[in-house]
């Protein structure tokens, strides 16, 4: 199994670069790495930088504590010219971990359940039921529906597919998209949901960092 | 105006009496009844509480801090019963604001964007986009559909309505609901979505108390 960590956001909600924010007394990309190493499925990593990043980047996976990263690569302005970037520096492997660098608190336990999970089916994605009633608006924001909330998920990254699979989807044209999976969707592939955690925040604007802090403190305090 | 503050809950996912929890150094509760104390628009507040909760939530709301604090009432075991024992108490006022009193991160300003949506339709439910993809899934957790995210809202509190409308809403049977809202929608009433805060966390987990306290701890360094 192969992981690939997109870390070649913009950032443009937090006004500085997210992927190395200190938080808890490390950088945001420290942790995401961090638990890709501590997981045994995970052979290798694959990490795509963006330029402004790449000297920084490169500085810390080969700084000695991340002896899986292997490929470095340069991503491109739309997320899947980054995931593509990473599916090509890693041609070897059958089965790919796409995660997004920016959800720095991931733990081992989720990428296994997410390796194992995709095993069975092809593709599997973490997603959590949502904590709040989730309503569908019209254009002028009046409620259309109201979805069967035990029948919606939240969905998170790491996404597992087999590799085949997902250059397929790619390969189907390139349409701005933000979710991998919804590519495997749209050509008909089955894709299931396996169970994510609620800690498992994507880090995008000032009050995303808060909460990153304080839960990761509370994880180093419980050590 | 009058506010209907619903903390009957049993918090049964903390394992003790969430609206108590300490936060950046007051209880929860208190936290909540102040924004309602600080927003003009709101004339009163009816407090629902529950039978475990009664002595300590009515010293808090009668220690002088909380004038507008008048109906103390007792809630049931739904959330419904709640409702409708403040919705009882409040017979005089023509508009109402139901939120849960597990929110305690809503905002005056919060409160006023309510009102004022409301007056326009008769009944406004704060929401925003969810910040991760949501998709909807069958019963083996296989993805159905990815609706498009920019017309999802997770939806909040507070929720302000034409207090007629409401209890028109509640006379017509009272399946269990989490959510008043979609009991308009079910009569056929038109219902908008005002634009909430991602910061307005309902604190039902342990997470979502470190989570409040980062964020309210941060709110007071801010002042």
């Amino acid at each position: 199994v192969a992981a690939i960590v997109v870390a070649a956001g913009r950032s443009e909600r937090l006004g500085r670069d997210k992927l190395f924010v200190e938080l808890a007394g490390r950088p945001l990309l420290e942790w995401t790495l961090s638990a890709f190493e501590a997981c045994e499925l995970v052979d290798i990593v694959a990490l795509v930088l963006s330029e402004s990043n790449l000297s920084l980047g490169t500085s810390l996976a080969r700084s000695g504590a991340f002896p899986k990263v292997g490929p470095i690569r340069l991503g491109g302005a739309r997320r899947q010219d980054s995931v593509c970037a990473g599916l090509d520096a890693v041609g070897g492997y059958a089965w790919v971990a796409v995660h997004d660098g920016a959800r720095p608190l991931l733990t081992p336990d989720l990428i296994e359940r997410g390796i194992v999970a995709a095993r069975e089916t092809g593709a599997a994605i973490p997603g959590v039921q949502p904590k709040d009633t989730v309503k569908r608006v019209g254009a002028g924001c009046e409620v259309i529906e109201t979805p069967d909330r035990s029948r919606l998920r939240a969905i998170q990254t790491p996404q597992v597919f087999r590799r085949d699979l997902l250059v397929a989807a790619y390969s189907n044209g390139c349409r701005e998209v933000t979710d991998d999976a919804a590519l495997l969707e749209a050509i008909g592939l089955r894709v299931v949901v396996y169970p994510g955690s609620y800690e498992n925040l994507k880090v995008t604007t000032p009050d995303d960092v808060v909460v990153a802090e304080a839960l990761l403190s509370r994880r180093l305090a419980a050590r």
